[in-house]
């Protein structure tokens, strides 16, 4: 009956439109939308297990830490990342089995809570480089750095509210709950990890772990996901059908099929944004380096038609 | 090696002390100390799942959504307490895997984010008895019922901010990811589950689920995790070692060992606080006329005691 386990990584769009504010009814609504078609993939007989980003949500938390702090203490950033999982992991879970129930579907789903593993000697921790949360004045900017501690960096030049606090985004090393993780995907549960990049800690002398104030890329966490799954192929919807070459010039291309190499030579040579296709690209040349299979950038809508190989951008060995 | 499976019960003060402001220190210092606690009961052979409250975490939660609604849409409360299940799962997780580690145990730990079944019919649906948040002065509630459409109650009569929002507090049905739940807890990976009593789900006409604004018990919502993997005890650790009858007066009796039968006679007779230890006791019983087992009630620190019948209130077939 399983064609394949795959691991989905979804984007933001995923949960929250660009255009809304992020009530909680919005946000089930277009999980919904997203569950339904994942489970489409489902009922085609692939196995999943998801991933999701986590960049609104956690901006929401934070200014909802700023704004009640006279009454509230703020929580860590990391804190906020472990809570984001929960709501997410929740909303998609919940959706999940709404349209596995609909379609006769007897499957479990369940969220895991997860810490992915960052190192301390990450360049981006000497060097942060990942804004956060809402946009500043540069006057409340320099309050955060004197009263919060924050790193701050002018991220729209010449505006008015051109601030954003900067935040490390090291390297996935490894997921702590890989066990966990691979005992459920082996009993045929469809699992929900990883979420927002994990919760990032970083390795103690005596073995232990510690959360630290960073973000791990999504997709880069979503790879090490698939490691620890021996995934079938990695897929990252996204809210674009395609990669593109020269993304928003005249000379635009999309990209259909291309190998490794390719793709990492298209990455070096700046052709992806580093904020959002390029991570996206990095993470797939990982997986298929690793895997010598096929991972897919595309969008949820045409999910079914990308592993199909009728679109998307197909990255291969 | 194993000796028994047990469901642990935490109180809120295994995650934060009345006297404290709650930050993420003192709360990850607090459950710290919990986890070393129940390390103890693992290298002793047994098996543990984990579930906790969320009281004060959600009315942390419910305040920051206040405070910031100008900026951030306010979350429903089924949503914050997804939030929470994040927050203190990920904590007690780490912390239980902090002190695994250094003990040399190497076993899996996970929380999965826990929907707990309740009717609409429930009769807490139609007269709220559960209070949640902070205090509010008699023109606040008011505010907030015109507002948001809360439902408050004055619960301390007199007082300047005597006011609290009170939300339905049903009975537990059924765990929907009990599925999940036991096929880790059979490959021996030690669960958090159901934290907060669960997020709270009606079921639906089609047989799905959607979330409801109420709050869960969690030692009743902890009962049936113990049905769902079949617990051979089930502990509720709390602040007191013992309970108690006509607990705070000078006649005050400590209960040892009491048959479920006289349990319920007490329960019936008033002897226990309904927000307190109330529904321990209501717990307790429904644990021992089902599994024809012994249910504890201790506090943490005398748990390794009152597991071996040294201490505690036990509550037998």
């Amino acid at each position: 009956m399983t064609k394949e386990l795959i691991v989905v990584a979804l984007g933001g769009n995923a949960i929250k439109q660009p255009d809304e504010k992020g009530t909680t009814e919005e946000q089930l609504r277009n999980v919904d939308a997203t569950a339904s078609e994942l489970v489409k993939l489902i009922q085609m007989g692939y196995d999943l297990v998801v991933t999701h980003g986590n960049g609104p949500q956690v901006g929401d938390l934070l200014i909802q830490q700023e704004e009640a702090q006279e009454y509230v203490p703020p929580k860590t950033l990391y804190l906020c990342g472990a809570m984001s999982q929960g709501q997410i992991g929740w909303m998609i879970q919940n959706r999940l089995q709404h349209h596995l129930t609909r379609h006769g579907i007897d499957k479990p789903v369940c969220t895991v809570i997860t810490q992915v593993v960052v190192s301390e000697e990450d360049p981006d921790f000497r060097d942060p480089s990942k804004p956060v949360g809402p946009f500043y004045t540069k006057e409340e900017a320099m309050e955060l750095v004197r009263d919060w501690g924050y790193i701050v960096k002018e991220v729209r030049p010449g505006k008015e509210k051109g601030w954003r606090r900067v935040v490390p985004s090291p390297e996935p090393i490894d997921i702590v709950e890989k066990e966990a993780i691979s005992r459920l995907v082996k009993q045929g549960v469809i699992v929900i990890a990883s979420g927002g990049g994990g919760i990032p800690v970083k390795l103690n002398e005596d073995g232990t772990y510690s959360g630290v104030d960073a973000v791990i890329d999504k997709d880069l966490a979503g790879f090490k996901l698939a490691q620890v799954v021996q995934a079938d192929r990695f897929v990252i919807l996204t809210d674009v059908e395609k990669a593109y070459l020269n993304y928003g010039k005249p000379e635009q291309k999309a990209l259909d099929v291309l190998s490794a190499d390719e793709a990492e030579r298209y990455l070096n040579e700046g052709h992806f944004l580093m904020g959002s296709m390029g991570p996206k690209v990095k993470a797939c040349v990982r997986f298929v380096r690793w895997s010598k299979k096929e991972a897919i950038i595309s969008s949820l809508d045409r999910a079914i038609d990308a592993l199909e190989g009728r679109t998307g951008t197909r990255i291969v060995p």
